[in-house]
């Protein structure tokens, strides 16, 4: 995927046939809004983790199996065996995570979930999709797009990179790589430090308007020092378990399609009528593809 | 500033003279833990903005007039004048920004402020004292730090970079500035395409934790919808206009001292028990120089 310029005259040209020369570029947002039902791709049921709050409030999440296959196995036993029902948000570190996960750290884990898990933390580029952008990048020899999601890759492995909203599986210290019970969220700048050092397991969809908005704990690594201060889980359930009725359901921007490359271009060449000078370039961590409910 | 390895084990061995050859490196936060009196730079009084929210908690916020003087000039005036006061918070949108100042767009500004400040969007890089880090910047030919900021610089200009807790001074169209009477500050990961299209400010040294977990707002760029929503700001003083005995102070460790060197590189380079793989690089959103209350 080159972003080249005809590439993206051309995708221009097929979502914005009747763009006057001369006039302003599509914005980001008319790029994604204008976007045909052929350049959306669904998020499948059983990728799809719903968590809602005990106060009523949703985050919904996707699972990454390609990246964390035996992790997103876990989770998957867990939440079909709604082990995180009544668990709770216990941890809200400021600029960094929110992590979620039996407080007592007691809870029968022992119902089919793999107690230690391989170290996940990348796979082989090849079969990945990988797609690098031509932009450069702080942390890694390339940063681009895997299979829809935002990654990495230095030639041989591809990883998923810890941007806001992503979520890993939280672990102690190696060779222990975390089973999955214990998730995070990330809310501040994107931690990258962490690729490669976690299991980096989904994305939130929706609600981390919520996850990112929780009060920060004041004990160290932002756990919350009273139980009463936790937010409850009311429930967590697979996509796939729930009645098709209930189930919410979410696209993702397809990577690859005219429409995806003509956002890229233009979140990394901002030129509506308040930029004055577009960066030419862009972080993997601001292009993070769209998500949209499926209309 | 090259951090090169040599400079490095000279910082360690002044910091750690007892440091056991293969004994695990100091972490960050131990090296800051660390870092003698002389390592440390006071923050100006002048420089000090102190915003008290109505209902008690405080955000104290560090104005930089080497790269926004006009727009600085002008917050002291109206901080001085006491203009802000009663004023709220206005919008928050969820990864962007949290911004204040008058809701009703009316209150007066002719009180000695400059109306149409210049475009102070970047400086001249001579004379800014920018250091580049040896590290890629998705945005910039360089990025690293000035005069203890962070910044980033194409060689002839440098300017302040938009991580999470710099506070910039929101603006209309071009050829608007923004007069410094509506600020905001990054709530999360670094919208780093802000960059020499507004003007950066200044930062926040303390209270992030209480800007970015405000409740989203749920209208258009996540303005409150109801004006009861807005939090209330009950006064923004300038440090030299209080008490000294009322007034915080702060302290920045200071760029290119031997503290700041080593931090750098252990940022760059986790070792803890808990890395596997230190990433060897840093983004300079991750590497804002560590801000502490003066002891």
């Amino acid at each position: 995927m080159k972003y080249s310029a005809s590439a993206l005259a051309g995708a221009l040209a097929v979502l914005f046939p009747t763009l006057a020369q001369g006039a302003a570029p599509p914005t980001p947002s008319q790029i994604v809004a204008a976007a045909p039902a052929a350049d959306w791709v669904d998020v499948a049921p059983e990728n799809l983790l719903v968590m809602d709050l005990a106060d009523g409030g949703r985050v919904a999440i996707e699972l990454a199996p390609a990246f964390a296959p035996v992790h997103v196995a876990n989770i998957r036993t867990l939440a079909r065996a709604r082990w995180f029902d009544d668990t709770s948000i216990n941890r809200v570190q400021d600029n960094y995570v929110t992590q979620w996960g039996d407080p007592t750290e007691r809870k029968q884990l022992s119902i089919g979930t793999v107690a230690s898990p391989p170290a996940e933390y990348d796979r082989a580029v090849a079969g990945s999709g990988f797609q690098a952008l031509p932009y450069r990048d702080a942390y890694a020899p390339k940063a681009g797009h895997a299979g829809g999601w935002p990654a990495a890759s230095d030639g041989k492995a591809a990883w998923l990179v810890h941007c806001y909203g992503m979520v890993g599986a939280g672990r102690g210290m190696a060779p222990d790589t975390g089973t999955g019970a214990e998730l995070y969220a990330v809310i501040g700048h994107g931690p990258r430090h962490l690729d490669r050092n976690i299991a980096t397991v989904g994305r939130v969809l929706e609600g981390m308007d919520r996850l990112a908005a929780l009060p920060r704990g004041t004990e160290a690594l932002g756990f919350y020092a009273r139980p009463e201060q936790r937010i409850g889980i009311g429930s967590i359930r697979l996509g796939s378990d729930m009645p098709a009725a209930e189930r919410p359901a979410y696209q993702i921007l397809r990577q690859g399609s005219p429409s995806f490359a003509a956002w890229v271009k233009a979140r990394a060449n901002r030129q509506d009528d308040f930029f004055i000078r577009p960066a030419g370039s862009a972080d993997i961590c601001n292009l993070q593809p769209p998500v949209r409910r499926k209309p």
